[in-house]
């Protein structure tokens, strides 16, 4: 089987050109067959602030309203997807931007209202391999961004991350998937303060005692959560790690069951 | 020679949903292999109203300046494009929304200053039929909005019926095109006070004719041009039609060299 690198970047990646375009210039670099999945950065909160949309909270989880998810499709979909794309191209990657209503990409529904309600936020139901299989023959790579939609007509916010995750999930019928979280730092530390002190495995078993040792606090634990759950569904290799490195082949911190 | 529609719709239909609605029901009756392009609609503009951007003009043009061409990029590959595609899923048609930049589908580079400049505006230099055969070969319906790319790394804005023209000829190599400028009128009319004065033909003699009566006035002068223009470049049937008729193998005014 052929590698597939599915790779996912964060919102502080994006909303900073420098560390952006050093991304891009990783990114480029890896040969073969490559999708990446954007999350949405600073500039929805920006325009949102600028447009007097609130952010709606309840028990802690942000809401996204009519409005949100509007502003959300102009960032997402439109100014970050095409400054990526058009970054990409400059550097000869035959990129492709891509939301998950295109193509149907990405089917989800809305999640139901229990006693919270998330607004128009989507889960997903189903990948259109096929599409992105076609796109990767053809020698394009696609650029998602964290919109789905319910084929009824109604786009929805996903999380970037989970996107990532299943769509390791569907590739992994066709492809040997690597998938590569990158963010600011050059994988999971021990240390917050010493950037050498990178683990460079983390095994399940190890989870529990760096949760309660505090190496792994706050977002870490979610993407941890996810790193797990991808390699048990399908993903060959899970790696965190920085914007430099993302070409390498076991870069930053190795996730293993 | 299997027949390709291209169809433009710009912005008057865009901006009012049930105007949208009525043409997305109708496109999507259109059996066989299309495309969509679309113009801007008032969203950019209440966009930019509303965030103090304020329209610069140079010798009656428009000028797209900086935070102009990020609006654009906001509205037309965000807003609309993927509204668009969603509302067409929604009607079974495959549809996968692209700017030009997107799989490098529309290259160009920024207009020459000369007395005027126009700012980051795009004049066309090559078009990736490859990628648009690809996709329509395989079942999906490109939905393109009014971006362009230097392969720089810029954006660049170009006007909708112009890629409509490009495309034509561009795609007229694989494919007998019909292009067909939508808009809110069933056609070119004799007496715009008559709905019913529609002109089931017009000629490139009779233009002058109707320019010096008045029957084409403003907005119609540019269009006929790209009309006739398509028609010496590729395009086998050229009309300018109604949202409701867009379905029908000659509706509204044909063009006839």
């Amino acid at each position: 089987m052929e590698t597939l690198e599915i790779i996912k970047i964060g919102g502080k990646i994006i909303s900073d050109d420098q560390l952006l375009q050093t991304f891009i210039s990783s990114f480029s670099q890896i040969k073969g067959a490559k999708i990446l999945v954007h999350g949405g950065g600073r500039a929805a909160t920006e325009l949102s602030a600028i447009l007097g949309i609130k952010t709606k909270m309840m028990h802690g989880r942000r809401v996204t309203d009519k409005e949100t998810l509007r502003v959300a499709t102009m960032v997402y979909a439109g100014l970050i997807n095409k400054s990526i794309v058009a970054k990409l191209q400059a550097q000869s990657c035959q990129a492709i931007g891509l939301s998950g209503a295109d193509g149907n990409l990405i089917q989800s529904h809305k999640r139901e209202v229990t006693d919270i309600d998330y607004g128009y936020v989507g889960d997903i139901d189903q990948v259109n391999d096929s599409l992105l299989l076609s796109l990767i023959q053809d020698a394009y790579t696609p650029v998602i961004c964290p919109l789905t939609h319910d084929s009824r007509g109604q786009l929805l916010n996903t999380n970037a991350d989970t996107i990532a995750a299943k769509l390791t999930q569907a590739m992994s019928k066709h492809y040997e998937v690597r998938l590569k979280y990158c963010f600011e730092y050059n994988g999971v530390l021990k240390d917050l303060e010493d950037q050498s002190s990178i683990l460079s495995t983390v095994s399940s078993a190890d989870i529990k005692t760096y949760i309660k040792d505090g190496t792994f606090a706050n977002g870490m634990i979610p993407k941890a959560e996810n790193a797990f759950h991808a390699l048990q569904h399908g993903a060959s290799q899970v790696n965190i790690c920085g914007i430099e490195h993302v070409h390498e082949a076991n870069p930053g911190t190795q996730f293993i069951i």
